[in-house]
């Protein structure tokens, strides 16, 4: 397993490969990988010649106020994890690198982003679609992996994919939950121990929700409420938002009568947990 | 000589073309090709296994007072240029096919912009950015060709390479003019007779102004004030802007010390035309 911090030697080792023919598939994290990253590395394993791993805390997409100094990382761990799915390169790059100086070009993402997270998080997207064409011309895959926990992520990779032309397949893998069916994420290592016995209640709400649309309840605004209800009896965390969205499009939807995204985000003291669940009209979970 | 107006055929080529190790040229533009396109072409047939030639009018580049419906198209002529040229595929799309909808993803050019053309013409480079993205991703260059013309042009892409890491070399060709001086331009068929006559003023405008720095003035504004009045004098179009800028940064300057770029626009009835000449502060040519 190769680890290079350095553009050039990536986008060199890139074209050798491309110039063979391999396929390259492409895993884009920002490190402390856990089950979730796994499923990815795993599939992308299966599924390529070649594949890349990037471990990069982006700063860009990071507000001003959220987590980038804590945000836990772990590259023994990491390199280890690489190394048991049979990654051939990671790709390890500093911020120095990514970004030398100030840029010249600005990327903003104007659709998919007022809903979910992108409405708390203003200038998230933007900061998430900017690393990901930079890594995209670096790494230069036939395919890339993301998992359906950040869904609203994965609307933004579609589009950014379809409006830039990137020659890339974008693969949405479900998610990997803990026993008790919390999202597995890096952030999980920052709930405190009451916060952690009461995270896996999100999930447990938005199925609740789920379950009220199958039992013949079409009103989005009924089915939130609910949610809602459920979350703040079972935990202490501050509810960011919760709402229901047609998807792949992510537009507000009066009445359930398509595919729906049902997601929720909750602060805790020093994390902030997402999960959803995408189902269709009669409350049948259709992905993830 | 292939020809296509599909982004999925043109990305299959390259495709096939790179699994066998092929380096790729590529030489954008807006069609109507002139010599000074012809010699883009040349070197890009010299320097690569395969060349593409993209022949599109991009609106989005376009300002709502500008010149998108006279701008001059001839399909047949260029299809026997590039022809003549030995050039491999012609990917020529409708503007349907490059924006099937509103994108989701903006891009803006927020530094080098603010001089020359970029100023009075806000988003063209906005729009050039965007564009060249997109065929940057449906061609895969190793080499891209600009001509020297547009001088701020090659800066803004020089910008876009480096911010977004394509890996592409960026090569830029020295203008190509009339036996009278005139820069060679798709516009010029848009002249007046009388307006044809006075156009090679321009860059004769811009070398006095440079052996004015030859003669030993390092004042810019001196130097600005010179070439307007000679144009002033020779033609009747409306001077858009005479700038003396700092290449390739594109910073204003005062005191001549340094590599710089002199560049006119001026606007004609029904053509807006530009010229430059990059010299050292001993006012000798360095560039183009």
């Amino acid at each position: 397993m190769k680890i290079t911090a350095n553009i050039k030697e990536m986008q060199q080792i890139i074209t050798e490969w491309s110039a063979q023919g391999k396929k390259i598939g492409f895993v884009p994290t920002m490190g402390f990988l856990h089950d979730g990253h796994q499923a990815l590395l795993k599939k992308a394993r299966l599924e390529n010649d070649l594949v890349v791993l990037s471990i990069f805390v982006n700063p860009l997409q990071f507000g001003a106020n959220e987590d980038l100094d804590s945000y836990p990382r772990d590259q023994e761990h990491d390199k280890k994890i690489a190394e048991k799915h049979g990654i051939d390169v990671i790709f390890l790059p500093d911020e120095q690198t990514m970004y030398p100086g100030p840029l010249s070009i600005n990327l903003s993402v104007v659709r998919r982003t007022d809903v979910l997270c992108g409405r708390s998080r203003p200038g998230h997207f933007d900061g998430v679609a900017t690393v990901l064409t930079k890594l995209f011309n670096i790494t230069r895959p036939s395919k890339v992996y993301f998992g359906l926990k950040d869904a609203q992520q994965i609307a933004v990779v579609d589009a950014l994919i379809e409006d830039f032309n990137f020659p890339i397949e974008l693969i949405a893998v479900p998610t990997v939950r803990e026993e008790d069916g919390l999202a597995k994420s890096s952030r999980n290592v920052n709930l405190l121990e009451q916060e952690r016995s009461e995270a896996p209640y999100i999930q447990q709400a938005l199925q609740h929700g789920r379950e009220y649309v199958g039992n013949g309840e079409n009103n989005s605004k009924e089915v939130i409420e609910k949610v809602r209800q459920f979350l703040e009896r079972k935990t202490h965390g501050k509810i960011d938002y919760i709402e229901l969205l047609s998807y792949p499009d992510l537009q507000r939807v009066e009445t359930i009568n398509q595919q729906v995204i049902l997601a929720a985000a909750v602060q805790f003291q020093n994390a902030r947990l997402i999960d959803n669940v995408i189902f269709n009209e009669y409350g049948i979970k259709t992905l993830g």
